[in-house]
């Protein structure tokens, strides 16, 4: 078996190349119909995905559970630190160290930024990142990507917004690193001043040469994007409640917003009220889509790096 | 494949036509080998079960699970609310809407009645309502009456008591419901003053010309009865203390009781005090069966919708 | 099928003759291929296992499901009295019934002593007992005995010594019953003076004619044994937190205590800082081989004792 995917593990979207991401969506788009119930696989039979979740999150773990299991392998797990041996004063080591043991992969969620990196450095499975802190997420990155190919056709010669909170949102960092891999891509950061995006991820994208714009408000860049990217803005970022209600509007989604315009609007998701509910219904509409193309990409990454691992290798 | 069972989902026993109850018995009845593990079956390989419990539930919930199993499929899901993006705000639709991307049918228990059919007119994968607040909780009704039908041989002709706390209790007007849907059966309602069946239910038996007495003490209706359904009594339902301890023993079963008599005992269980244990080891105690027969009624039920429905069909 | 292994039910190690240890151990070691994930298999496939744990334990639990899965089943159950009707007012005992008829096999955590054995005498599965309070957790020993077995070739003939906790820690009891049943060992009981080996297993020990020496520190027998058995000490255990500091550092083990020696380091897990991590990268550590071993030993018990169950002889 040839590896065209050489990563042992999947911490950073940084680490990857365009090839590499590229073959990710590939197979992602080759599992659609075992990931749709329209066809059995039984690809990881017997296979066991080790879930470590030290803080919780539903719709990564589930969506990992169900890609693991459309797949014919199984799951185990913890789903926050108080249901698991740390809580007794384990080390995450010792932890991580138990999981290898019992598991063919790990699939790891920590409030600290390094702590996947750190557990693939001392276990021989591999090990993927569903979110550090205010890290990485990778996978999501994957299934954002995933959508915007599947929904435009491309990703190249793409004019992509992305709004709301784009200091603290670990999905908006890794995505606008991502966008730096394809060709002519030309990006838009819509946020208020005390939640624009860090200078690192700036730097980054001067380096590459990728055009970007900062503006405060959708109604800017409306009429000129592909694709708008709305994340949640907590107020508890916002030291003044007033600051706060004045801001917000600004940076909601509706349905006459978008009037005759040929945009998708996508969304991590959970939202609260960012986009209103009256986009659910409309061709715009692709955050319902993105939610289940977690399936076909999770699918994807967790049967590549399962088969790619030598362990693995060793049945056949 | 004809579709003799209609319903996409189940939401209320009173969708039921007897036909579709007969149905789900008779189907439930040919996967007894198969919920006793004498057999094995691949009939939902690959399939996905989505567990969304707002409200927890360890009976309905383990035995949906085991009943997926025995299937062949698998399960994710929640197990409360607060294990879930609800508590970040998300609303029960978005939430739903991810579910329905990642599961090929929904189980639904919330505190709130109508939450499962508001959640079945906005997905497209079948629902089920596993109990939603003082409303139905079908599913629980359909295996009471397989039990009587598989421990009596029949459930026309039957005189069924209900003894207990009639008025909050959501097993027994669906059981009512139900029970209106067969001949020549005669219902004797056992309560306490403050805890008799609502005049809703007592409205729908009169409209269908089904006889019932109300009385408030099991002795009166223990010589006439083929069924005692007996449910617990909570004493926080009583204002005033000394009126529950003062009532309290005219529903408590044991075996002196029924001694001699030719009556079949039956509880949703979990009971507290309301059936003495004396009955455990008598043959009255049909109990133990009835929770047993939650695994082949909801097999057959899961097998039923998955089957049914069009996403599925497109595999054949 | 001839029956060679008897017990319905895994309840105390004190129930095994040394022929039913060895059976188990065999068994154990022809499964390590499945356990490694290199060979695939469908033993139990359709059966369930009911995991019942009224009191939290990841490692176990873990543990447990990887097992099943291993083997082609899949799993139900609890990980707290939290979660389940026992909370509600349930008897133990019917929540074992409704477990029962649901499950192939159930596996009990509970912090009384003797609630195994209780619920073994009702039900018609196998149990096995995965811990109770101060009392037994067999399956740990016959993980202990497979560890030394496995890295060092027998069992017989050794000099092995438990550290730390020997007045609380059950893991160590249950060893010390089980070494009784091999010849010429030799067996060294290293603890503070609050928590000596109890006078029960010595008593036992003494009738068996097992030689043992009690020592206060692992210098005094460090150059004598095969097998450093550590366990944690708990502070809690100290009414004098100084008396807890002084004699602390008598038990713990690290690198530089076991240069040049032929010793191997085995820990129930999870440690604290009773083995110094400088051990993790030596030829001494068997403690994280140890954890894995749960996974082939307890794939040994579920299928033996599923497979002997009557209930399921029935399929053949």
């Amino acid at each position: 078996m040839i590896k065209i995917f050489k990563l042992k593990s999947i911490i950073s979207i940084k680490d990857f190349e365009r090839k590499d991401i590229d073959y990710i969506l590939d197979e992602a788009s080759k599992l659609e119909d075992i990931a749709k119930s329209k066809e059995c696989c039984d690809e990881l039979k017997g296979k066991i995905l080790g879930l470590m979740f030290f803080e919780p999150s539903t719709r990564t773990r589930l969506s990992f559970e169900t890609s693991m299991k459309r797949l014919g392998g199984n799951c185990i797990g913890i789903e926050s630190t108080r249901s698991c041996s740390v809580s007794k004063g384990e080390s995450i080591a010792d932890t991580a160290k138990m999981f290898e043991g019992y598991s063919d992969a790990l699939v790891i969620r920590h409030e600290l930024e390094g702590v996947s990196k750190f557990i693939s450095d001392i276990v021989d499975v591999p090990v993927i990142n569903a979110g550090d802190g205010a890290g990485q997420h990778p996978t999501q990155t994957l299934l954002d990507l995933y959508t915007i190919k599947k929904e435009i056709g491309q990703i190249d010669n793409l004019k992509i917004a992305l709004v709301g909170d784009l200091k603290f949102g670990r999905t908006v960092h890794s995505l606008s690193n991502a966008l730096g891999l394809y060709d002519n891509v030309e990006l838009y950061f819509v946020a208020p001043k005390e939640l624009k995006m860090p200078q690192e991820v700036l730097h980054d994208l001067n380096k590459k040469n990728i055009p970007y714009t900062e503006v405060d408000s959708i109604e800017e860049i409306i009429d000129k994007v592909d694709v708008l990217y709305v994340t949640r803005i907590q107020k508890e970022r916002f030291g003044d409640l007033d600051e706060y209600l004045k801001i917000k509007g600004a940076y909601i989604v509706n349905k006459k917003m978008l009037e005759g315009k040929d945009v998708i609007v996508m969304h991590p998701l959970p939202r609260i009220d960012e986009i209103a509910t009256d986009l659910d219904n409309t061709k715009h509409n692709k955050y319902f889509n993105q939610a289940f193309n977690a399936v076909p990409v999770r699918m994807a990454i967790l049967k590549t790096l399962i088969k790619n691992n030598p362990k693995w290798n060793h049945m056949e």
